[in-house]
Parts: structure tokens; C-alpha cells; sequence
């Protein structure tokens, strides 16, 4: 039987990426997305393209209230997206975002009796998120073992992060090498509804200079 | 200025007794609620009435689809809530709930610039669910350390937890001593709308038994 994962799907290029080499590691795949109050839809409409074209058996999208709470220009229409790059954690961080995305996903993964968590999280050509980093992937580990009834019983969900060391370059070349479409993706913080890319946003940014660094005709679809 | 906190508020006797215990310690409290697909909504009724008259500034009840996932007879109504005492982790457990508790209490908790976070759990008289452990809530801490812009900046965001090794008749007993009406809390996993509890269930038995062993008369209302 194929080994079962949950894996977190943005509709983004490391997600995207991170899926196809799910699949590649011969897992059965539960798509997971969640509609938090992000600023466009248009990447929802990628991941449910991109579950299905990549082979995931289902695609769930949860719904909740995270962006309710505000405090960052991802879920805060009032707070401008940066287009120029800044120091320290920027204003798109979302706080505790990858902490509650994570907390659903063991949840589900429990419940589908699941070995595994696949996150596209990258701490190198990233925006500084703190919850991107080794340290706190580690410490959610940890946290899961302790947490889950699987933990208690000695078989634990392991949190697989395949793109947490490489470069974007690096995960343009393993993306095209197992077949992800990347003019499916959107990474845009502020695409159109069309999905269309603003091209200087620190999500574009970081794409375009990973195209560009791979050599790679960069197929994004500019507004 | 008063301490800022966020204390998870479910509507039952523990989380009263812990908000009330962060309003003596003189916090500002941001009372939180989730409506996760729970059997009833008379503990979220209940939620509302305790966070006004315990003096919370605020009272958020945000809306998750936990409940979507299954696996757990407070969820899902196909599963029946056991009336007899069971061993192991029981069908009640739902998977990762107070991982996804504390990761949404954990993001408000940054968004509102908190110092702290207050959460009822207890590993005494308890129903052996794995993340209400003493072990879990440590690593849930280094987690939120690591997951935050205010654990980077080194002012973290402190979870306290001070049910945790408290019998239940200490809870009773604290309770009473500083203004909860545990009349007003429901616990009861099958509670009617109005609040009345079965008297059967795991939640109801150690609620019971907590006021047998505190000498106090027990002001539940059961159906």
C-alpha cells in the first residue's frame, strides 16, 4: 500500500514542487489549501489545477478565520504590499501562519491515518519569515510527536520539508525535472483574480530571480 | 499598563476558571472561542456569557472547520460519545485540537502584541488526551519561540497553563475563590442546546466527581 501523506498546497511554486515530489516518493496525496483571508483567490484556483494535474488523490480547501485577525498586509487590505525589498521580518509575515497550517494538517493527517506532512517551506531564497526556518520545523516535530495519538504509539507523522535547503534555482530545476507547470502556479502576494503577477513583490521578486538564476524562461503571466 | 493575554475560552469550568485566574494576575484578557464543528453550541453560548461577566475586554468566536476532518465523536455525529469509562486515548480526542487552539491563540496573541497566553488545560483529572501533557505545552512553548517575530525580537510570547497540575477539586475550589459561577460553564461532550448535560460522559464524570471531592454542591444542570 502506498505510503499515505498529507501535503500543504498554496498554489505557489514550492508547493507546487513540493507535491510532485510527493508523488514522486510514491505517496498517496491529500491535498490540503486554506482560504485564510489571503488578498486574491487566484491562487486557491492554482492549487485545485495543480492537485489534479499532479496526481493528488483529493484537494481540500479549509476556510477560516485567521486573516480576521489582521497585523499583516497579506490579510489586511488597508497595509500596502511592499515593492521594494526591506530588512527584518516584512509586513506580509502572517502571524503564525505556518503554525496553524501545520496544526491542521497533523490533525488530518490523524485522522487519514497518515505517515507523513509534506511542506514546501525554504529558509534560503525566502522573505525571513521566522517560520520558515530548521529550528522551528524541528520544534513542530517535536510538538507532533507529543501531541498526536500516532506520537503516543511510536509511530509519528513526520513533517517532510524537501525544499528547505535549496535555492529557487534549485527548485525551478527539481520542479521541471518532475513535471510541475509553473505557469499554473501563482506566487504573487497580489495577483489579479487571473492570476495575473504584479512582478514586485517580494514573492515575485524571489520567483523571478530563480528563474533567472536556473537559466529558465521565467513563465509567469505579468499583469 | 495592564498585561495583555489571550485566554482560550471553551465554555467549561476549566477555561472559566483559568480566565479568571489571568484576571487576577491583573491581565487585559482577549478572550478566544472556536466553533469547530462541536456537537452543540451551548458551550459557545456559554463562552460568551462567562468572557463578559469575568471582565474579558473582548470576546472572538472564530469559526474553523476542524470538525470537516472527522475521527473523533465530539465531531462527527455518527461516532456516539462513550457513557462508561474506557482505557487508552479516547474517541473524543480530536485530532490536534489544542495544537490548532494554541496556533490561533499563538497568532492573535502577536497581532494584538500580547505578552501571554492562558490555556486550561490539565493533566490530573483528565481525559488522557496526549496535548493536554506537560511535555506537549513545553514543546508547544519553544515552538512558539521560534514561530514568532516577537520570539526573534526575544520577548516571547509565554503560554501559562496554571490548571495543569491541579486535581479537579482544586479547580473547584480556586474557582469558587476567585467569582466563577460554575453554573454557568457547561462541560457535558452531548449538552442540549440550553445547556443541560447528559451526567453520563467522560467530561460530565470528572466534572461530577470534582465537586463529590471538593465538598461543594454540584450547581450543573442535567437533563
Amino acid at each position: 500500500m502506498a505510503t499515505r501523506a498529507v501535503v500543504l498546497l498554496s498554489g505557489g511554486m514550492d508547493s507546487a514542487t513540493c507535491l510532485a515530489l510527493a508523488r514522486l516518493d510514491g505517496c498517496e496525496c491529500h491535498a490540503l489549501s486554506f482560504d485564510y483571508g489571503q488578498r486574491h483567490r487566484a491562487e486557491l484556483d492554482a492549487a485545485q489545477r495543480i492537485a489534479l494535474t499532479l496526481g493528488a488523490v483529493e484537494h481540500r480547501t479549509l476556510t477560516i478565520g485567521l486573516g480576521d485577525f489582521g497585523g499583516s498586509a497579506l490579510t489586511d487590505q488597508q497595509i500596502a504590499v511592499p515593492t521594494v525589498a526591506g530588512s527584518g521580518i516584512p509586513i506580509t509575515y502572517v502571524p503564525a501562519r505556518n503554525t496553524v497550517f501545520l496544526a491542521f494538517a497533523l490533525g488530518l493527517a490523524e485522522v487519514l491515518d497518515a505517515d507523513r506532512i509534506y511542506a514546501g517551506m525554504n529558509a534560503i531564497d525566502y522573505s525571513g519569515y521566522p517560520d520558515c526556518r530548521p529550528a522551528y520545523l524541528e520544534a513542530f516535530q517535536r510538538l507532533a510527536d507529543l501531541a498526536t495519538r500516532r506520537g503516543v504509539e511510536g509511530r509519528p507523522i513526520v513533517v517532510h520539508t524537501p525544499l528547505l535547503l535549496m535555492s529557487k534555482a534549485d527548485i525551478v530545476r527539481t520542479g521541471l525535472g518532475v513535471g510541475v507547470d509553473f505557469g499554473a502556479t501563482v506566487s504573487c502576494y497580489q495577483a489579479t483574480e487571473a492570476g495575473e503577477a504584479c512582478g514586485n513583490c517580494d514573492a515575485c521578486r524571489l520567483r523571478r530571480a530563480g528563474f533567472a538564476a536556473a537559466g529558465v524562461a521565467d513563465p509567469t503571466r505579468y499583469r
